[in-house]
């Protein structure tokens, strides 16, 4: 059990933003996210792409945004917890809450927070579903949106979704790799959306004839003695086929699930957490919240807003911790006290 | 008269950052500020010492804060009126704003305005006041908080107050350059607190029996027939003694005064702007203020935050000037109406 001034859930911009803003304010902070790295959508979604309306930085990608963040938050030390989703909160009877995640193949941890502050973001990203009835119990037996465990691919015939770079690469993958019998890619358009290299390597094993491709929707599944034995297809020339399988690859992409927090009693409206603008408190005492989770007049979905949302979040947090602190500004150009948690000046 | 979308006042980091959301939101914007060059206090007051608060920025001084903020507002073309202090706002039958300011040594400049945004800060910095009963009338005659006109110089007795770099270079430059009869520098402290080659110019000047000086406080002044004739000292052995003098030059520094603002007719709240922090708009229709001139429950006066009510006023004003625009928000990294706006995209 970790005890800490600060729980932040979530590691983008906004939720590093806080940690670095946390640390001026004295107060030490654990910083939870469900990806395996910090940097949020922003890392994950467009690590390349040029941002352009980040304050002082006329253009940066979504990377160095999250390079420069934790250069900045360094000097804090945060704790890091990366591949966790926070499961649950529960107030403790002196106020402090109890905090649970469930993290891949390991025990749950748990962090006794004096405040909490959740930076979710539209929530954790997770692939999309391919919806479709009587789909659900055959998930991690038969239907996978990741790659499968190996020892179930050989001598089976695989019905791959999607068209993009991870569904492309998974068939060439297991194309290359696997003793599969049969690998057959289907996706709604014609013409596939990976890169050069990918399309290339895909290329060749489809003339091979070790990868199979049908353009089309799949508009529903056959079974038999409760296994799965096949999907229907609806090609674009309106004709409908079914293809038998072992194992169905769904790699359409990943979008985001709000996921728990929509569980945790906190007020809300239209699925995001209302908040007090003064302190970014939400309506549970001690976890504020801040960034793309929340809702409140005039509320815009940027980087620069929730920056902004994170100081006001990281005062109202130290107000709860340090009462007892003097609330006069202060400026890291001039403070000497800021400046020596910043560690530009030696502790005194 | 220049016709504008927006009118900016004040070319702080907050008032530059306005310009940069008021493009991206296709307003055209003029931003006047009443100091000789962009950045404010950030620029005036501190442009090399280190800001650690800026999000995504581990450092930098006000220097490369502005100059940052300047590449990115660059695509925008902004009109920059330096030099002008805004002197008054008037609404128009239509709505919008004639804005009037002043300039030194010409003719004002006016600007009519779908919108006005105050960046205002604390205030324009102005020089600080020797305040004494009855030296008011002198003020442009015989009293100076600037370098005085160089006909006026010749064959005077010169008072200087003060004691940091401005009051001991401006008493050097006068020894050297001009035909005083005398110079007499008073400070209130023994030391001087200017650089180490002004204060080595000085050493040289003073040894030679061309500037004289004297610890002390001012506490009044003798007068006669109109003429101010000369200064009571109380020096820091509580001696009084009485300077005469023809001319007096005042260099205390720079404080920030708020100048007209407090006279346009804003609801005000604490001598500060009180705002809808939906959209930053004031009590006036059309008028909006971001960053350290504006209250609001929760406001502090950093940066960053006046970043996120910069944004959200562009908003706000985009919203009147374009109301049939739509309001999805788009962002940087994927719109191409942003970053044709940006210039790197061309142009539809």
């Amino acid at each position: 059990m970790i005890q800490t001034d600060a729980l932040v859930i979530g590691a983008g911009p906004v939720g590093l933003f806080t940690v670095f803003q946390l640390g001026l304010q004295g107060l030490q902070a654990q910083v939870v996210d469900v990806l395996d790295a910090p940097g949020g959508q922003c890392a994950a979604l467009y690590p390349d792409k040029p941002i352009y309306d980040i304050p002082g930085v006329p253009v940066c990608s979504g990377r160095e945004l999250t390079q420069n963040l934790l250069r900045q938050i360094a000097p804090f030390s945060p704790g890091c917890h990366w591949d966790q989703l926070v499961s649950s909160l529960e107030v403790q009877a002196d106020g402090r809450w109890l905090v649970s995640t469930e993290r891949k193949h390991q025990p749950c941890q748990q962090f006794l927070a004096r405040t909490v502050v959740v930076a979710a973001g539209v929530g954790a990203f997770v692939p999309k579903e391919l919806k479709l009835d009587g789909l659900g119990p055959f998930l991690g037996q038969q239907l996978f949106y990741k790659a499968p465990p190996p020892e179930l691919v050989s001598d089976k015939d695989i019905v791959i979704v999607g068209g993009e770079d991870e569904a492309v690469a998974q068939a060439v993958h297991l194309a290359q790799a696997c003793q599969a019998r049969s690998i057959t890619l289907v996706y709604r358009r014609e013409v596939l959306q990976a890169s050069e290299d990918t399309l290339a390597e895909f290329a060749v094993l489809r003339d091979a004839g070790r990868i199979h491709f049908q353009a089309g929707q799949i508009t529903g599944i056959q079974t038999n003695d409760q296994r799965l034995t096949g999907v229907t297809v609806s090609t674009p020339d309106d004709q409908t086929l079914n293809l038998p399988l072992d194992l169905l690859l769904v790699f359409q992409g990943i979008s985001p699930k709000l996921g728990p927090v929509a569980q945790w009693g906190l007020a809300m409206e239209r699925k995001q957490l209302t908040v007090d603008t003064a302190s970014f408190a939400t309506s549970a005492p001690g976890i504020f919240a801040v960034g793309d989770v929340i809702t409140y007049p005039g509320k815009k979905k940027l980087i620069v807003c929730g920056f902004h949302e994170a100081t006001l979040a990281a005062f109202g947090a130290a107000a709860l911790v340090h009462p007892e602190a003097s609330t006069v500004l202060q400026y890291t150009t001039s403070s000497a006290l800021l400046q020596q948690r910043l560690g530009v000046l030696p502790a005194p």
